[in-house]
């Protein structure tokens, strides 16, 4: 089980859900980078839940309380350290769950694989509460990444059959990811959020859930970062993002849509605006051969239903090897989606870091 | 630009499109392997052009010469390189590209990023036919794969408008990938064929090119193969599918399907199947919390359309930074689709080898 | 500034010596593993200071707090994180340390480096103190290998000039080891503490300090651990004792002895002993071709007489660049080697589970 | 068996003593560097066999052919592919090794480890012949950090008894290291040359091989390359030189004589000169912390005696298991120490520059 990522900026995630803390180590952080906390902050209320119901009413106090690699707010160059104490964690919700996989979550991979030893309460270390320390940790990259004029924002593209605008792919602009990035419920077009927030309550009142989409968005990319080959833009944005649970695809541009076009329509022509060699479109998503182009960096991201319902499933005891029928207790966000942004938004800073240092 | 991937096999690839020899070495393959070189040419031959009109008509001859680390038909356990020499390169078709970058080619980039410096002779190094020397490491992958009775294929599953049936998620068979592993043009409905082919030759007679996806399983995957956060199995395997040329996209399962999707549409739920636990659905493509699950991995792949297309385009001239118009000469494939399948195999071979040393 | 090491097992240190805290994280630890806690706290008190007269009278309290990765004494496959929290560490003691750069110590090269960000108090994360996560990481290694019967374990081979006498290479066995693991002040010839004290006291009483050889061996190991070229036991090893502050030399077997023998004197020949192959002599500290022989891993480790002294100095007021004298003031140790005894042993540990895993 | 190094240039070399051919793919070599392709042979003689009674009668013809990454003389940035042809080998002569391991040899390990897979022809992928592609790679590297002004120079400081003068380790020039650079038998003192050649000399006579030492330094060195805990400038270059077969002990500036003094002889005072901060002396190899300090860089390597020696040893059938009397026939060197002095430049080269990318 590695928590490991990063060449060049090393992220170390441990901890458990229920365990007595959670937290991260970031190795390679460049000396001298004066932090803005209240922004950090900010991007882990985003991702807290509770605020609304969208959200589990649980209430997770993320502060982060940093150990090491800060002094008097400024990096050190030194391995930064920080931990979050567990609190308000009910671990008797899950008891049933040790001899029941819940569908569609790790648990019966994480059995098989780790046999008794796995620590189950909340998910353990498979728990989405983990994300709390990449958001962090993303959140220190996105401010390392503002110092050479890079902005990273997302959006909610989609939940269930609700849908925002997409962002102008090749017209994008900081101001409006830095919009974005103040918002706890995500969207460029408000009439988006009222029939997202909808969707969420219909799948809640149905003890059911509810999945999604965002779009994130980097601007301000120099030419030339990353390689092609086994260096690429898309596949090291990937291999973070699929760190984030539920991500289930991970697309470029137009992506998928692809499939169905002709080179004449996909193509991104060349033309010089104010001097300088720009893309006419943007469909690759800012990323040609693997290097960035310049313009925009657009990378979807499908986010399956959070797979904790409170329907009663098919699931099978372990001990008896029989069939079963699984009704999982406990508080479960109806949906994830709106708490995921600056999760995903943390994950493309750090890859994107990384990329550059 | 690093060409390198794996942790525990290690691949290592080189050479420019037009250069003396294009290869590759891989570290750390188990002794005692018995390779059988006919599947191996097989599967080159599947990715070389020139086939039918779906192709470039030129014709490479990919005979793969090892160097090292095969003695006597069977592998030492020592890295074993491979070279296929290049012939019948006409490099003097590219002369115009210098001064123009093709549109969503990785032209621009690499100019900017490495200037006089960069073989643009053919692509270079960036050229797909890069991809020839993954072909053979994936066919050595898919090999000691089969020796743990695990199987990969791949299909085409759209081009442009035309469609494949899709594979069975939960039932795929390792004898319906073998057969797709033996098809030059890998359909599973063979009327789909003759409609992909239309829009292949549409697109050529128009000078243009079309994109399409590849949709690929692996069966016979023991349960707890990969990890949760940075080593999931899905992260492993979108880094090495985006090091191929054009794939734009890469998602599992039900992918941006599940965007719109309820939980209780979404989960897997289990149930105890000839005394095993089995999902009954699998709608996550084999894989949850990064860890294979037993059931089929399903992988989908978007490969955007061969930017190389004979129309004229709207381009900038390097050295006089003015807009100006391109036509790109030379042998183009109108759709790299059907030549992609035994790449995309190769790749996702590759990875499942590495996290299952 | 990477304080990440490992393949397969890998810990990330951090902290700074007069920081809040230090400690580590270890991904990738194998599940099931019941955890010794006393002999974990056996280890880190022989490297803890203020024992006797070798040591600095500095009471740091090394209590290892495990906050994840363990549940019920039991590893549980995630991450291990551990702290220890600092406390009585006196800031003000090393004030004149930020103009002058005490010769010998990583001050000067880290003041180009990081500049003014760097955390100067006591060292900062270049701090001797850093060993301590080490050391927790590496009694743990300890206990795995136990498991498999692999015992690790180190003595003072020299002080100045007084010597211990060596260990058998061929011969040496765990118990033989495992005594030495118990002792604060391990040698092997009880007469040699004595000798080694007064080279110690010596330097003390003359406001210096001295240096010496630690001599580490493994027992247990099974043939063919390892690989040649970059994959060696030897070089493993190296690179991870090179991170123990003062380390300046690695040796296997006779190392440097080697350069004046001749191959008749310096082969290992072979023989059979109750049916198995061994070496009649272990002059390649059982290591040949990067690989594990079976015999005894015998690896010497050079100590530098800590820079810390209190003679005055000769050094450089780096804010006016002039020629000045240091007076280094606080606590120092005139001797780390008895100290690093368990520090050595411990990234010995470590690095042999990580070629094993 | 991973024959992979390296982190931002990565270096993956392949082949086997009798195989087809050996070489080397090296990754990530900056854009636009010229070559200098008389400096490379150079190096490359000096590696090779057969110049004189140091060395096997064998006529290697080691000629480096380029496949890939230098275009015009000039590296594109591209990786770097290179091979040898193997030529002259006569595997007749290595038949009884196969049941019978060969002292000090990697034979025995080798054969646990890939039993009757593994490639003994000429040692194979062990082959001290390997370290050619090596050279090349370092060779590439040393014209790399020359643009930078960085110099890397060795000689020989020891064989058996006799002893060359070691460099001034403080005041070392890059001229007095670029006249070693071009002597086959690099010595300080020309009076050390007669009496090495007549310590090989009888060693060749007595059927017997001899051991030595390489003393080798870099200057020009910047302050602050590398880093403490795992990323010194100490285990990088260790982990690298005990890829060189035959190497026992890597030690950095008086390496083990540290063990024997005391902190005011071994501290590097620091003084101001020519308005630059230096040090006074340079025990320390130029590094502190892990870091350079800008002084050169000075490390010392253990050569064990080349295990192949005509004398009858005691040794093993491993069909039989019984003891067993070897006489190896064939070529061997009797002191390998001249040949390695360029492959000991190459690795540090390598390493250096790795840490400087």
């Amino acid at each position: 089980m590695s928590s490991n990522i990063g060449e060049k900026i090393k992220l170390s995630i441990f901890g458990e859900s229920h365990g007595e803390a959670i937290g991260c180590v970031i190795d390679g952080l460049p000396a001298g980078v004066k932090l803005d906390m209240d922004k950090i902050y900010l991007d882990m209320s985003r991702r807290a839940p509770g605020k609304d119901k969208t959200a589990t009413p649980r209430l997770e106090k993320d502060i982060p309380h940093i150990l090491s690699g800060v002094l008097n707010g400024t990096t050190t160059g030194a391995p930064l350290a920080m931990i979050i104490e567990n609190t308000n964690t009910k671990s008797g919700d899950y008891s049933n769950v040790l001899a029941m996989p819940r569908p569609s979550h790790s648990d019966y991979p994480a059995y098989v694989k780790y046999n008794a030893n796995n620590d189950i309460r909340g998910g353990g270390h498979f728990s989405g509460r983990l994300t709390a320390p990449l958001v962090f940790a993303g959140a220190v990259a996105k401010q390392i990444l503002a110092e050479k004029s890079i902005t990273v924002g997302a959006h909610i593209a989609q939940i269930g059959n609700a849908f925002d605008d997409m962002l102008d792919k090749n017209n994008v602009t900081s101001e409006q990811l830095e919009r974005l990035n103040k918002m706890t419920f995500a969207v460029i077009n408000p009439d988006a959020e009222e029939k997202m927030r909808a969707e969420v309550e219909n799948a809640r009142m149905d003890l059911d859930s509810i999945g999604g989409m965002i779009e994130c968005a980097v601007v301000g990319m120099p030419v030339g970062v990353g390689g092609n080959m086994f260096d690429t833009v898309e596949g090291k944005l990937a291999q973070i993002l699929y760190g984030v649970p539920a991500v289930k695809g991970v697309s470029f541009g137009e992506g998928f849509g692809f499939a169905g076009m002709l080179g004449s329509d996909a193509n991104d022509e060349y033309c010089v605006k104010d001097g300088e060699v720009k893309t006419v479109t943007n469909n690759n998503g800012g990323i040609l051969g693997g290097m960035t182009t310049g313009a925009p960096i657009i990378v979807n991201v499908a986010i399956k239903p959070t797979p904790s319902i409170s329907k009663p499933q098919r699931s099978v005891n372990l001990e008896t090897m029989e069939d079963d029928t699984l009704v999982i207790k406990g508080r479960h966000d109806p949906c994830i989606v709106p708490r995921a942004v600056s999760v995903i938004e943390g994950a493309v800073a750090l890859g994107i870091l990384d990329l550059m240092m």
